[in-house]
């Protein structure tokens, strides 16, 4: 287990905030077992044995005793707190994120966003944080964009701008559900199309001028 | 936010390990969102901002702006992990646990174990795990029973015999999906009835001999 010196709390991630994929998925939305778009932000943890760091080897999954037959991988733009921020409105959500960190999100492919996916989404370092940029290096998080590359080739852009929810909307909204704590982080959104993965796989995310994170896949 | 001694990386909580619930809802199993009873544990995490003490009030939930209608509270048999446990067998499963404990899983009410309920489930300071015993206190934790009374009735009285899966197949299986680190607690499994509880309550679980917990339920 490797220990991340910018998460101590919780690593909580959100999905289902690319409004691109969230548009695509409105006919899925309408059928079961969704019935309808979920009106409320869609939130997973990646616990305390999934947390990494910048330059580290992310173990293949073993499923069944046997190395999964594939893994998938997304970045995010995320925010570290460094103080206490508890039901904050949007204007007020920014006050307490001392830090823009990046995050990768190795998986077992994703079947649905309806079904709690923890085999999948708690695999051991699956989840390596960049190191943290001070909040006053970055004037406009929405203006930037998280550009990932497995081998070298260019896999997914997201803008920020291209979120159904804001940075601050999102940190507001989910400071009413649970108390975010200094050295907490959120993955604020991850492109919809994950990229697939391969046994030795080097996967690099960054956004330019900000931070960038750089991980290999391990072989099992 | 309250801090607790006992747990430091992640609380892994296990619902519908009552065998009287499970066999209870075969019916609703063959239905949608279902369609089939769950093969594996189902799993769902009480993160950092949740873990609270035996003797702290535990806040009333607020949900949109208004006190919550209704909570339930859930007693469990817990285990404490004091060193790492990846991918050991049902024999080894106990090698790593260094202490049991009690957890009161204080949330909204249930209304399906398909879809992940964040919101009803990581209300602040709604887990309180008390103070754990060293496993050499206890001789079989399988004939152990957890007992929970609110207001000094007894509401539920759960033999850890009546356990869909036994403490030493569940560490194994959950081995498997995350390493269990030094610090992580495994909240074993709750009465299928959880017990609704009113602003002002106090709830008491003990099991005989062993430990106990008793918090008291605040007023919005």
């Amino acid at each position: 287990m490797t220990n991340n010196p910018v998460v101590k709390g919780k690593l909580v991630c959100v999905a289902l905030n690319d409004s691109k994929q969230f548009d695509a998925m409105q006919d899925a939305f309408n059928n079961a077992p969704y019935k309808s778009a979920p009106t409320q932000p869609v939130l997973y943890f990646k616990p305390h044995n999934t947390w990494s760091v910048d330059g580290a080897e992310v173990e293949w999954a073993i499923t069944d005793g046997q190395p999964a037959q594939s893994m998938v991988v997304g970045a995010s733009f995320a925010v570290v707190f460094d103080r206490e921020c508890c039901r904050v409105s949007e204007e007020q959500a920014l006050e307490s994120v001392g830090g823009y960190a990046l995050v990768h999100d190795f998986s077992l492919p994703e079947v649905s966003y309806y079904r709690p996916d923890i085999k999948g989404k708690c695999l051991d370092g699956s989840a390596p944080i960049s190191a943290a940029v001070v909040v006053s290096a970055v004037t406009d998080p929405q203006a930037l964009s998280v550009i990932t590359q497995v081998n070298g080739e260019t896999v997914s852009e997201m803008p920020l701008s291209q979120m159904v929810r804001s940075v601050a909307q999102l940190i507001s909204t989910i400071s009413y559900i649970m108390t975010l704590q200094a050295g907490d982080v959120i993955a604020i959104g991850f492109p919809g199309e994950r990229a697939s993965i391969e046994q030795g796989d080097s996967v690099s995310s960054a956004i330019a001028g900000v931070t960038q994170l750089n991980n290999t896949v391990g072989r099992a």
